[in-house]
């Protein structure tokens, strides 16, 4: 069996409980989010999980970020080359290149211009087009079916814009957003596209939408910048240790690079979680999207009704309603 | 005379310029901001101005965070407290207290329950009340008559909204948002309130919303927590030296808070603008909001055609639209 092990590091202001009613204290959504039965948990395979080590810090402190690749049918082109390239360790030995504050934090081999021998790439990556950076609705099977938070003003309206109408965004990016099999995306005249949410990982690329084969990578680590959506592709989301890679300092070079190459962090390993060692393997799960218990917490964090609150905002973007995940165990039950 | 300093922060992706139409290539957001003519931007009073100086790093790199406090109607009972507080030097001496990941910095004289004996605060602090976390539309007159970035459907969703009408959300979280008078706002019902941007500073506070006068301060570093709207009161943004804030290491206790005390950054000193020595007077201009220039900028951060995107977004956020500022120096132009 699996036990929980250490509580979701994803709730910001959870620390307070609320009273909705006198006598009758509503939940906050960490509340929420701690109460959700086991099975409305969804176990991370470890082969969908990344771990990159960076070099332990002076005061000795590991340094491991944990990522989770995203699922079909998003940018699978892009996630079969992540695979393959970690598998050929081709990270080992690379570097976080960039830090460009409120953006992102960048990371893999340098590129040619930055005066290294570039580290050949593994034969078979495929070459992915401009079609790939959206799903057809068609090709996203059954991901709005179980999304108990949609409201009936959502369904109307996703149910319009698949009809192809022009429909009021209710989202200043977007027909529709939600969290769906788990992950953040928007959608609109029948496509679907996952979301630059805070700690989204995506696909550097150059000037045209066919570069960019996933040997370099990047992060979110600040407001999230949705004018990228559908133009970059996004592969996954850190899920641990994000904190390493947002608190390095700002590079100092146009777009946040690092014009001084001693102050790069080098890149120790990158390996798919399901290469590691049996007792390092990171036994990752998350809130399922759609469960009840996350309809309840999507719902709380858009009406905040703790006491600290003077006025509940009454709506939420998708970014502020980031899916749950926390870490487990497993247990020997013994005999 | 006043001549531009250094160029303006603001602009991620400012770097391509793009061709609207073959032969006549159109202007990037920052191209945009650079090509506004001086008229287009207007002088921050040093008097709005606040250095809050931390110790030199290790590699003798200076540590400079200006901060510009919000302009009427918007908090002024804090705004005003935190006038006296710089006067009477009440930071001097005090720490960064919190950093949590993808949310704020939080700074001041640490809380009695971390074991020290409290700094008193100077007397005459005016104590607010939940009524001046927002301005009546009726205290803000003219802010949004020269905002040209609004289009026809933002007047009409506004006249709604002061007319009492439910109007749909053009925003998760307000009918309408927009910047005027140089700041990130959003209307409802008859209300204006500033918004939860990345480097927006706020009011630490307890339980009740008239606690909070302003001796503890924070600043996002993350994605927008808009559900802070209205709850908690906005004083101003940072302009300058934001990344010596969020890039300090996340503190490891509940909240972010720095348990081991000697993880805190010591604060030099809190000093307003016009207080400094002539030579060290901060001079900062920000593009004008009711400018033809902001309204061209607006729009190109809501639909980026650089030859590097694929498909503009055809809108953008409030806090994906920043107010362009920077610095100038004033040059003496002889006899």
């Amino acid at each position: 069996m699996r036990i929980l092990f250490t509580a979701a590091a994803t709730l910001a202001l959870a620390t307070a409980s609320f009273a909705q009613e006198a006598e009758a204290p509503a939940p906050s959504p960490g509340e929420i989010v701690n109460a959700a039965p086991t099975e409305d948990w969804t176990i991370i395979d470890p082969e969908d999980l990344m771990v990159m080590t960076l070099p332990p810090l002076p005061d000795g402190t590991e340094r491991k970020v944990v990522m989770q690749l995203i699922s079909e049918p998003f940018s699978q082109g892009w996630v079969e080359n992540i695979r393959t390239l970690a598998r050929a360790q081709y990270w080992d030995g690379s570097a976080i290149l960039r830090v460009q504050d409120n953006y992102v934090v960048q990371w893999g081999q340098p590129d040619p211009e930055m005066g290294v021998e570039p580290k050949p790439v593994p034969p078979g990556l495929n070459v992915m087009t401009e079609g790939d950076y959206t799903a057809l609705w068609s090709d996203v099977p059954a991901v709005f079916e179980n999304a108990p938070e949609m409201t009936a003003k959502m369904v109307a309206n996703l149910e319009a814009t698949l009809r192809g109408e022009q429909v009021y965004r209710g989202d200043p990016y977007a027909a529709l957003t939600i969290n769906a099999e788990g992950w953040p995306v928007a959608v609109e005249d029948g496509y679907v596209w996952p979301v630059h949410c805070y700690g989204m990982v995506g696909v550097g690329r150059g000037m045209s939408p066919d570069t960019g084969d996933g040997s370099q990578l990047y992060t979110v680590i600040g407001h999230a910048p949705r004018h990228l959506d559908r133009n970059i592709a996004l592969v996954g989301r850190i899920i641990e240790g994000i904190e390493h890679l947002s608190s390095l300092p700002r590079g100092k070079g146009p777009l946040g690079f690092y014009e001084d190459e001693s102050k790069r962090v080098p890149i120790v390993s990158v390996r798919m979680g399901a290469e590691l060692p049996e007792s390092e393997i990171p036994r990752f799960e998350y809130l399922s999207t759609s469960s009840e218990s996350f309809a309840k917490y999507a719902d709380a964090r858009a009406n905040r009704r703790d006491p600290f609150f003077i006025v509940p905002a009454g709506g939420a973007d998708i970014c502020n309603i980031p899916v749950p995940v926390r870490r487990f165990e497993i247990v020997d039950e013994g005999e």
